[in-house]
């Protein structure tokens, strides 16, 4: 498989992009390769930095930049020679499997609509996003994160399908458990949006357990937790700001006198263990699902490492065929909707004429 | 002044709170007085287990008790001899300045609504949370918490003035600043509610300083915090739940093995001030603003210091006048809505005529 890698995007970068893909190419198979799009001298330079001389590291040239202030349809329209329409060009002409970026999610989700298209049948994309529980439990997906604030109940009822599918395949979390964040446990609790939500979720043939509460989203309650991207932005972006704030807070608590220093020095493996858990960047990629090609979003902030990871995830998003297996039970799901909205219909109506007669 | 405390409210009740009720009033001033609902006989003989025997609590006898399982409206409307439909009916009649409970929320919001009744000219009334901050900052107020899932740009623009006056006048905070959660903090991010929000919030007279991101929640980046129920629940409850994650984490961090627990001894004192920073309890009573007295909800995990602590703060809510101020602006501020959005209305009239010549 093809990997195409924005070589421009993110704070990081372009060093932490070509590190982390330095360090990619010797974990992946032999026939798997990366593209990176970027302006070629300056990548070149870059992996001649890193130490690399291979030929499984191509480069596609792309001098322009798109940047985080700029508005995100008119910089895609505009930008052709821009590192991620270049790169988002490549895979939808076939030339490459998979994109990843860390550059501006406004970019990403425009671009990703307008050159890779969604998914027939799918109302909105979703960027769903690993969600990260402390104490060794397996993360969850949250899903959305943030690329649609105002939604249906359609599309948090899509979300949930894509992102059991994408937990399955890429997470190997078989039958996934999925969750809908609400104000309580009770199924009469909350928004027209979550109740109506609500009703499609516990039709469905997915592993659905009922509604959620973010008090929960630590314990590992749910593999897929479905929202609204208004709500799921917030909450990702809270649990980041309270994680730096409790690191913060450590060191300063280890840092306090020469005593506590030597109990940092004695808890040493237990505090880097903690950093690890607290720090966001090392679970990486964000997919973009409901497109017609695999799209993975990275923070902003990653490291290489952060970048070697999402490169590795990019392997069974590609493999496993999670794009293929969405339009497949999506385009299945939207016609049962489609029918289930018009039999609820003809319902009403029949009901309407009892009520007349 | 006379504050009426629910006796069965809580999941520590009725110990937590007469507890708390007796350490409060060796802290009041002679002339105040506490008012305890809940069954007679039960409220008295805890007064005994915690040693009071002074005139200055008293009882008022309230046998029934409404449950977090019940269904609120009619709960408040069946239940007229439970400590939360007594205590209102106190307030109500002038014969109490407060009413203080650690039950059931739904109850209380629409016994707050049903027996207190809402201050003419405000949309909805808010349920405001003190958002603890981490590393010592001063907490900000979070408006709404939960009592409103769904809004209207009216209502987040009344619930900062609401929760402006409160943080002003209760905690002590000077032109207080507001800020709106947002997706991000551009000005044009977000919702068609948070885009109005911030039109409203910028015309007004507040201290209003944008778009804020949950990211900076705990940088105590405002002190008024905006938001719709739903969100504003969402982070409350993550919030909750991470520091208790945190606080479980740190625990088993230390117990490893003899030289973490050696570490732990070592840092004794800073931990027990992570502990009471990551600790919820303590910053107690959650007002309930807009209604026609002062109301202050607990957490329903409150213990006898978040009693205290919860009747203290209701001494300033009630003396520095917050019902009376948040009637006089907001009787103001609605009637400047009014006219705006009729003025607004005629701009767009006469652009549809000009249209048309």
């Amino acid at each position: 498989m093809k990997i195409i890698l924005d070589g421009m995007g993110g704070d990081h970068a372009p060093d932490a992009i070509i590190e982390g893909a330095v360090q990619a190419i010797a974990m992946l198979k032999e026939s798997d390769e990366i593209c990176i799009t970027g302006p070629e001298a300056l990548i070149r330079e870059k992996l001649r930095k890193y130490g690399y001389h291979g030929k499984r590291i191509t480069i596609c040239d792309a001098p322009d930049v798109i940047t985080n202030e700029e508005a995100p349809v008119m910089a895609v329209r505009s930008k052709k020679e821009s590192s991620i329409v270049k790169g988002l060009n490549l895979v939808k002409h076939g030339e490459g499997d998979v994109f990843i970026s860390a550059g501006s999610t406004g970019a990403l989700l425009a671009g990703g609509l307008l050159i890779l298209g969604r998914v027939k049948g799918i109302d909105r994309p979703t960027l769903a996003a690993v969600y990260p529980v402390l104490g060794g439990l397996p993360p969850s997906l949250i899903t959305d994160a943030g690329a649609n604030a105002e939604c249906r109940a359609r599309n948090l009822f899509e979300f949930a399908v894509m992102g059991s599918i994408y937990m399955e395949k890429v997470m190997n979390r078989p039958n996934p458990t999925v969750g809908l964040v609400n104000l309580g446990t009770e199924k009469e609790k909350g928004t027209t949006l979550t109740k109506d939500a609500y009703a499609l979720l516990e039709r469905s043939d997915l592993n659905f357990i009922g509604n959620i509460e973010t008090r929960e989203l630590q314990s590992a309650v749910c593999d897929v937790i479905v929202t609204d991207g208004f709500t799921g932005n917030a909450c990702i972006k809270l649990s980041e700001g309270i994680g730096l704030t409790v690191l913060r807070l450590a060191k300063d608590m280890f840092m306090t006198s020469p005593k506590t220093k030597l109990a940092a020095l004695m808890m040493k493996d237990q505090l880097s263990d903690l950093k690890r858990q607290l720090d966001y960047k090392e679970y990486g990629g964000a997919p973009v699902l409901g497109l017609n090609k695999a799209l993975l979003k990275m923070h902003g902030s990653s490291d290489a490492l952060a970048v070697q990871q999402t490169i590795m995830k990019a392997v069974p998003y590609v493999e496993e065929g999670v794009v293929e297996t969405i339009a497949e039970a999506l385009g299945n799901r939207a016609r049962t909707l489609r029918d289930e909205e018009k039999s609820a219909e003809q319902e009403e109506q029949s009901e309407q004429k009892k009520e007349e007669e």
